[in-house]
């Protein structure tokens, strides 16, 4: 048998959505002494119930805990969260880590690591990839971006949360590499919607065809996880088109700033607006075959 | 121990490039008596030194078989086999079964299939993927049409070639699979293409980064075995750009006959034609990232 450690770093939690909220509760699980927060009240009645504090401000968070984790929505979240009254800037101490698995502008987290930095806060970024079945499952992929010894102290921390961690480079590098999964993802949905409407419309049994085209070079997770939905015509969660969209709008900025053309993923974050503007953004993202198959029109689409 | 069935079919191969030489040579390992055949002389000196009947036209060929399979280039190098002088219509004889595992369009296919079953010749169709690697191993894909008895009676043959064959329906299934596959490959390229892009202009370590992402929603084939010769800029082979070109030929007229808009597998084709015309058209199909890169600009590109 081996024994697992006690966790000495007492863990602050802010952010307790689908994902955050699963993350916390892996936290607790493993052992840390873990302090909770999330804007909207209520949130943290689960949580709780399995042995977390529930602050009552951020400010709360960061005066008891040693390492917080923040798991937020977007830049603006994390900037109101960090610098309001009451906010965790106000209560962090020399020495704190902070853990950014919120997807965010890989810019704006270089920003505020240097904010902190000058009070002798530590900044690592986070995102994760991999689903709510892998928030609750702690199977998360995890990329990670910060100096060694952050990571390295972190280690604990997101081995409750992700079972594939991957420092990336320094702070920042985590972000980039989110932005990188999502323009893969982008056009990876869209090459296999072009593959199955095809098919379709030729009549073909796509399911047959798919399960012959898994294993060879057309193979990819999409294919074997989500070219079904796309057969059936129905969506079902799976990871959401409008968050989907707004990772992608912070990709498509820094392809900007990178000088980088993007055709795909403009391609899919306009079939991405269209889709939210008639009301599908609360799909999985897979549900971007609706444009291919001309279910939704895109204006101005040729 | 097991005895392996002596086989019974005598089998004619027409098309001795890298693909058919490498396939000939799988089928005269397994046990068949091999009659081959291929339209530029000399090539056929390997399979003969293995024990095939080099022959000096298709007709021989027919004649000499009860099997024919053709790998050529496309539907026309298909049509004169058959229809030329000494061509292999010439010497079918009723009963005889052709295996074209060409890449060909499936409505030239259907019509080479009733031509054929007019004088009582069976055909399926069975084009691979799995490059010159899986024709060597005999590990091929092959997606297979036709009637179900003419499959099975094929079988012996196919398993010679490939380890992964589906019966995915009747005459020209196989060839419509085939342009499923080369549509999902053209935009699955051009999503590795794009996010390895802005991860090198953004100075990340990409050997790092595809690394982590290849086990989460964003890996495939092409990204776990293409990626790094992205990243490097150096395109060895693989699967020419000029064969996926022809292909997406396939496609894209496939698309127009079903009413089907495929915008990824266009903007690939435009991309291919650019690197054909510069000079590019032997390289991997991988090569797609010298435009997403910028090094290669195709005129009228956003």
């Amino acid at each position: 048998m081996t024994t697992t450690p006690v966790p000495t770093e007492r863990v602050g939690f802010i952010g307790l959505g689908t994902m955050g909220g699963a993350m916390a509760r892996n936290l607790v699980r493993a052992g840390f002494d873990v302090t909770v927060w999330n804007r909207t009240p209520g949130r943290d009645t689960d949580v709780v119930a399995l042995g977390a504090h529930g602050a009552s401000t951020p400010r709360e968070v960061a005066e008891r805990s040693d390492v917080v984790v923040l798991c937020v929505t977007d830049t603006p979240q994390v900037r109101e969260v960090l610098d309001a009254p009451d906010g965790l800037a106000s209560g962090l101490r020399p020495g704190s880590l902070i853990v950014d698995c919120s997807t965010i502008s890989p810019l704006a987290t270089q920003e505020f690591a240097a904010q902190l930095g000058e009070v002798g806060v530590h900044w690592i970024d986070a995102p994760v990839s991999g689903g709510s079945e892998g928030a609750e499952r702690a199977t998360l992929s995890i990329m990670v971006g910060g100096d060694d010894a952050d990571v390295a102290r972190a280690q604990p921390v997101l081995a409750a949360m992700g079972s594939t961690i991957t420092h990336v480079g320094g702070v920042g590098a985590g972000q980039w590499t989110k932005a990188v999964n999502q323009v893969i993802l982008a056009g990876s949905y869209l090459a296999v919607a072009e593959g199955v409407t095809l098919g379709l419309n030729a009549g073909l049994d796509m399911t047959k065809v798919v399960g012959a085209l898994s294993g060879g070079a057309a193979g990819s997770w999409i294919l074997s996880n989500r070219a079904q939905r796309m057969i059936d015509n129905e969506y079902p969660l799976g990871f959401k088109i409008s968050l989907h969209r707004k990772d992608l709008g912070i990709a498509l900025a820094l392809a900007d700033h990178a000088h980088t053309s993007l055709p795909l993923a403009r391609m899919a974050a306009a079939f991405e607006d269209e889709l939210i503007a008639q009301g599908y953004g609360d799909e999985d993202n897979s549900a971007l075959a609706r444009v291919v198959r001309g279910d939704v029109v895109v204006p101005g689409d040729a």
